[in-house]
Order: structure tokens, then sequence, then C-alpha cells
């Protein structure tokens, strides 16, 4: 019987289970090149994928404006994660999957042979349970991405540069804004809420489409709180009442400053904390 | 002795020149998950790196505004891109190299204790000089890169995407613009004629700072020809007497027609003949 630490090694590289020491990148690989890839990070609770369809759809859209195609059928896709989610023995974790455009030597086009690169694994992630409840420090940065921001690609160096220059700052995360008006975070989407109802930035090509963003909308409004999905500015934002990101390893977590200025009272507010406990249902949790 | 061939397949990898088949990329590379590397492409002529030094200080930009430190000196650098071009016998080509910011469990910020990853190889590569007189075709395409495209990093998927958008459309290459105004090409910058004076766009964030583009530039002052380092639009850009643009590999190339229209004399034009005269006598080739 191995130890526990070695099963967690697992990945999946193309069709095969192997030991992640095994796994060779080429380094014609066009991820490697170019960030040529496409990728998800699926939350796994009790062992299950959660909201799979979401990010198989979400993959899909990746998968059709970059035009690198998906080695399986979702259907097939999905049985493979869930026998490295078996493999690997998780229950509460995530699990990272890309998709390069394959290996070629390095030239611009798309290359005429190249077969799509799949590599995949888990790990295992508690629920970030404290950091919930104390909330997080953000400060505002300007968002200088592409115009394809609903695209999750590997080309995420704007992403890491902003989350660096948060924690240098001594906060969290950044608060991106375009000319005055918020988009969301380095690795979450935003929301902000005034007078009981919340506002985030639209679902188009300036944020990514959070799969916990369509699921913390849904809550809200079947606990009849109303949904803005439309543009605000850092002054709204710095006014608000309450302030929180959602994604799929920070579920619903405060916002509790920006700039070093609290948002309301500087703490989990009474809408993000019904939002939590609508989404632990929700889950099952 | 090995047939020429299997000499070309040196990599130098970290300190070591290996065989490109014995070389793995670990998949913890940042490079492979997040394009979060720096990289120059040098043009050999003669068996000597050109514009070596331009190339260092792009190098050197890219390294301090993306905190991925080299893992050499730039003299230190140098001889080693040296040694790899004499191991290879490499006369006529190009010198790839990459620098990425380590091996690190995938995680936005900076690694603490990540140390950077190099990788170089050489290549054969003759001179367009068919292309060089023909010229290319190109097509208008939104610019829709993030707002530093003066760090030449691994981040390359929309240019990778213009790429394959011109090919599609049965043309060569894009010319980029931003509401109009021309910026560059998906790999080369870009220049028109007008009344035998010189306009390209300024070396600002918008644009990279091309390493031909300023040999260009300088050997057109040297010609008496005016330079414009100044934003131009589509407009005068079509009603343009010449186009072309300038790269590493392409050198000076002429662009004969833009979504289907000639430019000029829709071929090779006497400004653009000149500047390859004088980029020709200023290689020594």
């Amino acid at each position: 019987m191995f130890p526990l630490e070695e099963w967690f090694t697992l990945y999946l590289y193309q069709q095969d289970f192997i030991a992640k020491e095994q796994l060779a990148i080429s380094p014609d690989d066009r991820g490697y090149y170019f960030g040529d890839g496409i990728y998800e990070v699926f939350r796994v609770y009790k062992g299950e994928l959660f909201e799979a369809d979401g990010h198989y759809r979400r993959l899909e859209l990746s998968s059709a404006d970059t035009r690198i195609p998906l080695p399986y059928s979702i259907p097939e896709l999905h049985a493979k994660l869930l026998e490295l989610i078996h493999l690997n023995r998780l229950r509460e974790g995530t699990v990272y999957m890309q998709v390069t455009r394959g290996i070629a030597p390095r030239s611009h086009p798309y290359p005429a042979k190249a077969e799509p690169v799949l590599m995949a694994y888990c790990n295992e992630l508690k629920r970030p349970l404290q950091t919930m409840q104390k909330g997080i420090t953000a400060v505002t940065s300007a968002d200088i991405r592409w115009l394809r921001c609903d695209l999750k690609t590997l080309n995420l160096l704007p992403n890491v540069m902003a989350k660096q220059q948060a924690l240098d700052l001594g906060a969290n995360e950044v608060v991106w804004h375009r000319d005055r008006v918020v988009t969301e975070c380095s690795a979450s989407n935003f929301m902000i809420v005034r007078n009981g109802e919340i506002w985030t930035h639209p679902a188009n090509h300036l944020i990514l489409h959070g799969i916990t963003r369509d699921v913390v909308i849904r809550l809200a409004q079947k606990l009849h709180i109303q949904v803005h999905q439309a543009p605000f500015k850092i002054e709204e934002m710095m006014s608000a009442d309450e302030a929180f990101v959602t994604g799929t390893t920070v579920e619903v977590t405060p916002v509790i400053s920006v700039d070093g200025v609290y948002i309301g009272q500087g703490e989990l507010g009474p809408v993000t904390r019904r939002l939590q406990q609508a989404f632990e249902e929700y889950v099952g949790i």
C-alpha cells in the first residue's frame, strides 16, 4: 500500500494516468511557447465535481473561440476526471485541467497536424472558512488585460502580475477597473451590495463568466435580492454597504477594505452572509 | 561523426547543452501554466548574433517589469548563446531563447524560491529574399491585446489567433489597429511611406520595440529620409505610397496590399527598396 501522499501525484496526461514525476512536457508544446491553451478549475465537494456542466459549457466556449479542440467529448472527459478523483481518493479539493493546442515546432499559425494536449490533476483543499468570516483586503488596479477576458486561457501573466502587486501592497487581491468601471478581481468575480441590492459587472468580454458568479446570482434571485448586472464605478464601490468576491475556491468571501478604506462596516455583512448560507445549502455541505 | 541534422537538435536548458529529445519540461513550469515567461528571437548572420545588445536591453526591460530574473548576467548569457551557435554549427538562422519564472505548484503569486528556467535553441533559416521582392498581403484587425505590448512575454495567444485569422482570409499578416490607429503586425512592426517620409507608431506600451525597427529608423535617418514616430490611421495607410514590415526574420518586407486593396503601386516601392539595400550593407551580407 502506498502512503496517501503518493496517490495524490497521479496526473491525467492525454489518455493515461501517470505519476507526476513521470510526466514530461515537450518543449514544443504550444502551451509552453505561447500560453496557447485553455483551462478550468473545478471544485470537488464530497468526491463530486461541483457545477460540472457550467465548467464544461465554458470550456466549450473557450475551445470554440480559440479553436483549440478538446481531445474528448464532454461525457468522456467527465468520466476521465471522475476517474482521476477516484484514483487520487479526493473528497474535498480541486481538479485543475488544461488543454493546449498541441506539439509542433514554434510557429505562430495553428499547426495542421498537432493534437491537443490534455493535463489534469487534483489537489486536496479545505474550504476557506476562516477567510470567509474575516474577509480579505483589496487594492484598485488598472485592468490592462486583452479584450477577451471571457476566454479562460493560459495567457495569465496580467493576472499573476496583478496578484503579486496586491500582495506587495499588503493586500490580498486587486479590484480591476477600466476607466474607473470595476470589472473583477485577478482570479475571482466581484460584487457590491448597495441598499440591499447587488451590483456586478455584466458577463461580457471584459470579465470571466464565473461559475460561482452564476450560482450566486441565481441564489440571490431566489432570496428576492435584486441583482444588477450593470457597470458600476470605483466611487460606488467605495460607498457600498458590502463587497465580496465569488470564485471556485473562495466561494463567497467578503472584501472588507479597498485601498485601505473599509467597505461598509469593514466586516462580513448581512447580505454576504445570507449568500454564504444559501451557497452552503445549495452545495449541501 | 553525426549527420548534420542531429547537431541541430542541441538545446541549451539551464546550464546544460542537451539533445532536444532528452529535454523534459516540468508540468509545474510557470511557463506552462501561465505563459509566465519572457523571450527573444535573435537573428544569426555569418555565425554571429545580429544586434545582440538591442535584444539584451529589451530582455532586461522585460525581465525588470515582469520581475522574472535572468539566470545569467548578459555577458554570461551571450557566451552561452554563442556556444549554442557553435555547437550547432549555425551560420545563418535564428536563436530562440525564453526564460520562465520557474517551477512551483500552481499558484498565481510569484513563488518565493523558484529559479528561472532558461531554454534556448537555434534553427537554420535563409533570408526571405523572394518575399522581400514580392511582398506580402495583410488584412486589418482590431488590436485587442493587453496594454503592455512593449514586454516580450510568452502570453502570445492574441498574436497566434491574429496570424491565423490572416491566413484564413488568404492574407499573410494582420495590420492591427486600435480605434483605427495602426499599431503593428502580429509578429513585426509596420511602417508606411507618404511623400517620401516614413510613419510608424511610437515606441510606447502599445507596440513591441522592434530591434529591426530601430535599425531601419537609424538607416532611414542616415539616408535623410524623415521618420515620424507618430500615430497614423487606417485611412492614411490605405492612401500611402508604400508600406512595409520590419522584423528579425522578415528584415524589411513590403506590404503590397491591405484588405485586398493595393498600397501604392502594389509592389516593392523605391523607399522600401533603398532601406532593404541599406539594411544589407549594414549587416554586411
